[in-house]
């Protein structure tokens, strides 16, 4: 069968074969092909946020399949509406690439951006995009949430005597990460890890719930605990006390994985990017939503935003300039 | 004095240097850097568009300055938003650039931001982005608006009888492109045209006024007048018959620049991009608003979408994968 690349079908037909493939929900008024989309907004507001991957930067094309890539797409940028308390529910993805990519790879993305949809955000649906092309592959998604009323909740609400919580993983994204750079058969011994590398699973609908319970600032963690921790201390004029005790867990399920590449487990839980997991502060004896496990505890500001059994610690992760 | 690059600074301070330059309205109730940003819809629904420019695609770094491509990035979005019929309200940025760019770069770009918002769309806001770093210069910009009630003017509406009516420059983005690419002193001798492709003055304010004066399809033209009345015609089951003198007006003020490059005038008015002009269609006898010019009309349905005073045309324009 004869392969067809983007230069060969145009702009028009590209688009057409990509957008049919999108699934288009209710709130949807306008949907693609006009100049822009309408989308519904009962709250009366939008909450909207943005993210980038770019090829050899956030991505190599040697580990991620095109459904790979749209999958995680909606899931960075998901995760951030879910932690303003916000329900997704419309995104917009302007892609760049070569020309001489096959339209299956592009079928395949729209295929993992639905796939995204699914199983993170089943109320949201792709209102609009953009193609373009250029010789490394870009992808820029915007995503929207509707607050159904309730008020959003922002990295700077956190109170000293609060438990700090988080839902999702920690490190295994970036356990997957160093294993498909180690390049050997490391990554294939390491399935589960890799995969969350591939296509995260942050736990969207928990965003919402957090809200509901009485969550006082909250975040996702995108660039490491340590680093985005160190935001909501900023913020909200705290510091942060995490409790290695309860990082233990999270740090013996990547163990196998830490040995492997003799690396330390409970850096990658510390400072280990990509999960998108939430972070979120609760007022003393709230109950917490089911899936959060409380990590530390805010105390009154002192000279480190966060500290670690009350002992300092490097403030490093991810940096979208230097790495 | 010492220029510091992006690499030296990091992403945190480059994000405060230049976030710290944006203007922020009312509408905007959580703005950059949180999670996400919270902006008011008191339609109940919001409108929605992206729009992508990449180096050397899209524009070249010795012909347009930071500031150029901050207030083009402003307006090709905006013009869509107002092709809706609909108020531009707020703007999400996403950039990729060289590690190696000084800071001044990124400021002069929010600078131009700021120009093309308080130009084109003076009640929208940036309220969040996302930068990145990439080889090559890499812009993506998502464009919101608010319907203020009125239903959107859509690309489907168009009914026989109507006029065809547009708002704004036609051919001069064209003409300007083709004076820098002479690369001699063309250029300089048509500081306006050369001028409206730097940074294009869609007439953003007759979107609104467009509605309210009963448009039946309205759309931006990005690709070229032919190819976007196809666009019309097409959606709404139509033809379009261009009137040529008509169109001899806006062929007369870039006259000099082609007799200059010895090429069509007409062509650029007929087929040339990037104007962001406002094209739409209006019941007969309908008053247009100031601003408008009756260009053509709205005929049967016939085997050609659009054709040059009943005569047929050929549909050529902006492909974004071809070019």
């Amino acid at each position: 069968m004869q392969v067809k690349t983007l230069a060969e079908l145009g702009e028009g037909e590209s688009l057409r074969l990509t957008i049919g493939r999108l699934i288009t929900g209710d709130n949807v008024l306008v949907g693609p092909g006009d100049d822009a989309a309408v989308v519904s907004s009962p709250d009366g507001r939008f909450v909207v946020t943005t993210d980038t991957m770019i090829e050899d930067h956030d991505f190599k094309l040697e580990w991620s399949t095109g459904f790979d890539l749209g999958f995680k797409a909606v899931a960075s940028n998901v995760s951030d509406v879910a932690a303003m308390g916000a329900k997704p529910t419309a995104l917009v993805v302007a892609i760049a690439l070569p020309s001489t990519t096959p339209i299956s790879w592009l079928e395949d993305f729209a295929d993992g951006l639905n796939a995204g949809i699914r199983e993170l955000a089943p109320d949201a649906s792709v209102v609009g995009g953009d193609l373009a092309m250029s010789e490394k592959v870009f992808i820029s998604v915007t995503a929207h949430g509707d607050l159904e009323g309730r008020e959003p909740v922002l990295r700077s609400g956190a109170k000293v005597g609060d438990v700090l919580a988080v839902a999702g993983t920690l490190g295994k994204a970036a356990a997957g990460l160093a294993l498909l750079q180690r390049g050997d058969s490391s990554a294939s011994a390491f399935d589960e890890l890799v995969g969350i590398q591939r296509r995260p699973m942050p736990p969207v609908s928990l965003g919402v719930q957090a809200a509901l319970n009485g969550a006082t600032a909250m975040l996702d963690i995108s660039d490491g605990l340590v680093k985005d921790a160190s935001r909501i201390a900023k913020a909200s004029g705290v510091s942060i006390n995490l409790d290695k005790s309860a990082l233990q867990g999270f740090e013996a399920v990547i163990e196998q994985a830490a040995l492997r590449l003799e690396v330390s487990g409970m850096d990658w839980v510390l400072f280990g990017g990509e999960d998108h997991s939430l972070l979120a502060t609760f007022p003393e004896g709230s109950e917490l939503p089911k899936g959060f496990k409380v990590i530390g505890r805010v105390v009154e500001q002192n000279e480190h935003l966060v500290v670690l059994d009350n002992s300092s610690i490097v403030i490093r992760g991810w940096d979208s300039i230097r790495g």
